[in-house]
């Protein structure tokens, strides 16, 4: 089948011809991809910024955010039949741990993680995973769109539900990136808690795209009268939660900037450096909050909310085969919500 | 009246002769100190490096952790009298504003902070505070070394509290620093929380203290076999929760070096910076939490632990007028638990 | 003045000329009515049943659901003038108690319940309250028809409020009762969480009226296939959370039979009894919770949801001097939303 | 192998020979008994007031509270290995619905409780269960006596841990019911939170024995000075929580009469019904939470407290052809602690 492969640091991915996965264990599957999402996290595993250490040597087929349709099944798989249309959780967990006992699926002792960690993913005809990562589709859903539901969307899912107790009526939450996650991440602070969104970002087509998926107003960190603007409108005293979206460049500093006393500043994105000195810690009170990806029970809930038509997802189709062009427009901030490889 | 001064960064605190504050407000009470504590801060005030900014001009009396017995009271106090023994909260507040009506006693819109903004402190014979600020003392106690309870304690408390949700058995909580404030957090989480509590502290004589109050056993950061040794004592994945009393020097990399994944860094002490790249804020979700004296609620929850006898602070007594020895001894880290000024 | 008053069991309020009140208190109000909106626990005292025992005795002016404009101000007041509008708590409360430095204004020790307990209420043309009562109305609110915020609003959502960590993504909720407070809970457990709504009524009119508001379906108690066709609704388990603004007659029955294990029966109307066998709350792990007005928190971030456009009361106003033919209609369900007096 | 079985109701549990059971699943154990605790629900089950409706019919082995040591593994087994000393979760779950998934053992879709649901219990030489059930105790610790942990130490565990965040210093919590659960739920609120603890029981031996345990006095409802001496005692609101052990005669009446204003009543006996008229539960703002034996995770966490002498089980030894003398025993008052059969 063909594959789309991170080959080593600083080559573009390439499309190759591999063997088709097999069902192996018990509990595998084995999915025909409908769609495969194209992260940020796959341009900093082909710039040699890998998220996990020691990072995973090439070559092994990328992509993390798949959907598609069962294909084969292992012998002890009951709760799903071939044909059937599903969304994939990033991880493999083992379900014997404390940390899979507890729902928190990303603790898992014994996780993989493919696509990521040198497991082949899903930039492929063809994924083998556990029956534990799937999530049935509702009848009626097209898979290929929903793929950035799977990493994006439950990653911003994530994020979002961990600030939910902070967010009273009245609070103000910052969007920080209106990307992938970002314009996820707007509608369920919108749809999720009574708290008034404002995004940040420094596109203006992205900040009326985040006006039009329900944040309040937007804003650019860019504009000489940022953070004033900002404060003001919220208020006087800043944003209660500073969900972030980006995590490079200057995005730590505009967070902390616009941050209110005993706030919290949620960070998703990565590849910056946040340096802060304790004792502004200390006399503001500040919270911070580190997200990685989402547990199933998240991608379950969020799937939920699509179905209502609460959240939806805004994806630009490349043929597979197109990988390194989508990679390539990911980059150059060209691509409005997430680029979708479809085999 | 006999008070201790802020005259100048870098210049020892003065003993001087200035007026008896008096009655101005109809909420105010004068109270004759029986205790004042000597606390980081104040170092820190004369070292010029002040937590408020900017930093208030001297000269000023310093002194915000003090006990004593009602003196006079204002024309609407009604719930303490003149000669009632009293602890006191370090803040003024309104009474008025959301903050103050929802407990948040330090995010009051017009908090005064006697001996840290300015307004006088409690280095001298008598001291000007709100009602408000007053927390009546159980009968029988003396007020004079209860003391350290009124910044120390009450900040120990509420960074303890703030992490009890995260504080299951089996639970690991590092105390990083055994002094004022880390002998007391000691104490809290030992009988608030059924969390293992584990000691870090350079000095020997500080790790035994630190385990005669109910720590589990104590560990030296400077010990080569460190964190090898504590990650293997708290069963293989590190601390749940590192409180940090100390916020200085390397103390965040103690600290960040021995969080397990999903874990809490809860900042007390001050003076140092914390820098991190996003990238393991991400993946190891790690949540961090600065924390800013405490709500009038904390100290009167830390007076009903005083009052069984589960918690008691280890106050070393100097006469008013050796405050600047009192100071030296506690840069000198010549103190075990907390001095204490006895006009 | 012209005021309605309570003036015996079982006979109608009566609407007699009495003083206007007058500033006492430093921290006094005196509120030109703008609104008074007529809720049920009006109608227990009319009829002997008064929420507060022993029932305060006759003559006094009911109305604890009051908007209008400053007439008048006490000597330490600052923070209204004269003419504002304003929407007033129900309760006049000391401030200086923990509850009320903790926010739990309804459990102050030396709480005051205009209307209700005995002191005169807002079914007039003026009444006396604190300024610690008084909300002001953002700029360009008529004050008259929301009136029904300050108790029906403030008290639904005190109760949404509470149940907000229990709704999840996927979560039902059942709103036992659209009425006053009902049409207003549909709203807020829409617009403050991700959980459906299904609403419980007995006249079809007002089933429609939640599903305007909201709702993504109503039932009828008394349709043949209730509970049958909620449950196959609610996905087989029935609702996580049940609030029930009936509280009388059938409605703690029908609340339990629909609730899912470990769910929630969050009861705010009164008047009947609630009976269950130990067993079933053990086995069922069923969770109970009573709800009592609101605190003035929970009125200031309903007015920001108001001010927001997220909610909106449903008013039917009648002349002040109406108030039996409004009380009337109230008994015999012909109010859509709430009824409002105007002086 | 010898068993002790339920053989029809108001009959006398009689000792039998029957087969032992052996693995069928690949994740069952087979576990060799070392002790089985006795618990009111095996009286509720031979009185015909089984807590599973409907009753499953006799004969079956009762037991559901038990310790030993692995005899057989099934294919799928790899924590454990034959011979070791654990103690057993009473319910066996399927490890994948959603239930499962967060670690909500009890609401598992597929559950069995063996002892009680007409599975096989442990009143035997050997029980079959599944891995999923299985904690290894600590070494050196013997199974026997620990078996009281399984049931009456995880369904207190579980109480307890549900309303640790309602605890804070100068909390009160009422213990009520001394016995097999009450002993051990004294020890865990006092261990585990900040709150003073009253217990209440009828039998002043009972009394004497929780405040050996933890508890700061004890109260006996029947005395003529209750409920008065228990305000007092409690600084005149009453208790913040009550945990009911007891579910049945009065003990409603009890708990609500002493509970305080916006107060958690926990109930975790059963036998009884609870009676309220919805207006108390409103102006009171009262709580209620059932509670069903705990989780997984409870057990574990328990244990961890066990292994480091923070609870102890006081246990009374029985052979296990004398369950019926035991059985007796518990119904006539005559356990201080828990009985336990030993095969």
């Amino acid at each position: 089948m063909r594959a789309v492969r991170f080959v080593g640091e600083h080559a573009p991915p390439a499309v190759q011809e591999v063997e088709k996965p097999v069902v192996k264990d018990s509990l595998d599957v084995v999915v025909r991809i409908a769609g495969a999402g194209v992260c940020r996290t796959d341009i900093h595993i082909l710039d040699g910024a890998a998220p996990l250490q020691p990072a995973p040597p090439p070559p092994f087929t990328l992509g993390h955010e798949n959907t598609g349709w069962i294909d084969a099944v292992g012998s002890a798989v009951s709760t799903v039949s071939v044909g059937d249309p599903v969304i994939l959780h990033p991880a493999i967990t083992c379900g014997l741990c404390m940390a899979c006992r507890n729902g928190e699926d990303m603790y898992c002792a014994a996780t993989r993680f493919p696509g990521v960690d040198g497991m082949d993913g899903g930039y492929a005809e063809f994924l083998r995973t556990s029956v534990r990562a799937v999530v049935p589709l509702a009848k009626g859903v097209a898979p290929a769109t929903q793929a950035p539901l799977a990493d994006a969307g439950i990653t911003a899912y994530h994020a979002v539900r961990r600030v939910l107790p902070e967010l009273h009526s009245g609070s103000v939450v910052a969007v920080l990136g209106i990307g992938g996650l970002g314009h996820i991440g707007v509608q369920l602070v919108r749809t999720m808690s009574p708290a008034r969104v404002f995004a940040l970002d420094l596109a203006p087509e992205r900040l009326e795209f985040a006006v039009r998926l329900g944040a309040e107003r937007g804003f650019s960190p860019a504009d000489p009268g940022f953070p004033a603007n900002f404060m003001k409108a919220s208020g006087g005293d800043g944003a209660d939660v500073v969900l972030d979206f980006v995590g490079e460049q200057n995005s730590p500093e505009v967070a902390l900037g616009i941050l209110r006393r005993g706030g919290t500043y949620s960070i998703v994105g990565y590849g910056g450096k946040l340096t802060v000195p304790t004792v502004a810690m200390i006399t503001r009170e500040i919270r911070m909050l580190g997200n990685f990806v989402g547990n199933y029970r998240d991608l379950v809930e969020l799937m939920e909310l699509q179905r209502q038509g609460r959240v939806a997802v805004s994806a630009k189709e490349y043929p597979l085969t197109q990988a390194p062009r989508a990679v390539d427009d990911l980059r150059q901030g060209k691509v409005l919500g997430r680029a979708v490889l479809i085999p």
